[in-house]
């Protein structure tokens, strides 16, 4: 590839990022009460910054059933919110102890450590509100689908359960198949839901939801791949946040377990496999597919 | 009142508490993985000790509308889920720093300050799967009512915003109304919870919700100025938990504005008021009279 899919997943992706940024500025009011601080954190932590990459995978997934853009973008709001608090949390001292993040202070620095893990808790909370309102969708039975899939794939069977086990894997040597384990848990779990959230909306089959669950799995693993070897070859300018953190703690990772040409190679099969799935669909399916080349191209 | 009321109570929590044990020890078995630190941290939250009075109060309101026993532990089950992961929260370094809760090490200090932040945050989303199941109530569209009018309880417009307005209180010299906004929405958002999730399940009309309302709001505030009597006159080993910390923070609460026999006094009026908004049921509500009495009774 392809300055071409590139152009077109950064010309949607900051259609996207204006979407969600305007979204949560409208949901966020700043009370005049003692809460304002609060609610300052959480518009500091969700607003501005950030890829937006999960959100805009909800949109191209969405893309492919015609699912109404107020939909797509309120799911992905939703994951965003649970995005964002996951990195509130992470950055405190306690777990990753990071100062910079998306370029700026992280919550806990510009805020203090008790209103960052207040706003991240509030973030989790909005994320759930959003998916069981009426204006996500029509039907309860899809808004409560919704929400049992966001809950397994923040909780301790996803995200934070893949957390747990990176906080382990600095008193262990996890292998590769750990590893692999933990980054499925840790980014896939979330990144499969903004796909999964799709099928669900559409009332997929389960027969009809193989083909997109390999694509989730392929990418979420190929962006791990490409956040390793930008914790080990990139910029921490562009990055906006600290790198060769996983390194310097003596943490495997999948750059480190299988050096960095076998890891870039790695992530171009994925790559290539992520879209070999989407084979059903015609260009309807063309942004996933750049979406794809996307994830290892990127430099931040 | 009325040692016949507290024997109620006391004899309906400790079956409620039971349950609750066992429903979490079954929601929360140990893997086999890294990631078994995290659920040793949930359980140790969650199982064992504790009042078990939100599920109770769960109880005892769907008592009046003879909702299934199974559907009232699980809506229980799920406001537990947020009373734990809040402890869990606020007794960390970074916010309360407490070292003891239910007469125990606090999760923090049984493990650490990173697996118990991670632990924290996989409570919260239990709390939405739980109510999301079908096994919560057969009709999505009660799931969902129930999913939104938890996240709004837990959320910054409930008990975190009362949180945070709990540690600017530290700050600040709040007068009578701004404390009793403070603990509306501190403890007062998830006790409403409680009943309020029993009116969503009944499909209770709004007029029908409004003398329940009263009682919710009543006997939330009598429970906080009962802990304010508790945390200047309580035993430190009875509470299994620091007390006097209010006071050496400088923090205003009931007590210290309206002194100790008033605050007992506003507890007592409150409790009658409480009751009075029952008058439209019979003996069924005969617990929630009792556990109002207990609430200003309680040595814990």
């Amino acid at each position: 590839m392809a300055g071409g899919a590139g152009a077109l997943v950064k010309a949607r992706a900051s259609a996207v990022a204006a979407e969600i940024d305007k979204a949560f500025d409208r949901l966020l009011p700043l009370p005049d009460d003692p809460r304002r601080r609060l609610y300052e954190a959480m518009r500091y932590a969700a607003i501005g910054g950030g890829k937006r990459l999960r959100p805009l995978l909800v949109q191209a997934t969405c893309d492919l059933f015609n699912i109404s853009r107020d939909c797509a973008l309120r799911v992905g709001l939703a994951v965003e919110c649970i995005h964002v608090y996951s990195l509130v949390h992470d950055d405190l001292p306690a777990m990753d102890d990071d100062d910079m993040r998306r370029g700026k202070l992280t919550t806990h620095k510009a805020f203090d450590e008790a209103t960052a893990i207040l706003a991240g808790d509030c973030l989790h909370d909005l994320a759930f509100e959003i998916l069981a309102n009426e204006e996500t969708h029509p039907d309860p039975f899809v808004r409560v689908e919704l929400v049992t899939a966001l809950a397994r794939a923040s909780g301790p069977a996803g995200m934070a359960g893949g957390q747990m086990m990176d906080l382990e894997a600095e008193n262990a040597r996890f292998d590769l198949a750990t590893v692999t384990r933990l980054q499925t848990l840790k980014t896939g779990a979330l990144i499969s839901f903004c796909i999964d959230a799709a099928a669900i909306v559409a009332r997929l089959a389960p027969e009809g939801r193989r083909g997109l669950h390999g694509y989730a799995r392929d990418i979420g693993l190929a962006f791990q791949i490409a956040d390793d070897l930008l914790d080990v070859e990139g910029d921490p300018v562009l990055a906006g946040k600290a790198l060769g953190k996983d390194m310097a703690a003596g943490k495997e990772t999948f750059v480190s377990l299988l050096g960095v040409d076998r890891a870039r190679e790695q992530a171009a099969l994925l790559v290539a496999q992520s879209k070999a799935h989407l084979h059903g669909f015609g260009a309807e399916a063309d942004l996933l597919r750049a979406i794809a080349d996307y994830i290892v191209e990127r430099d931040r």
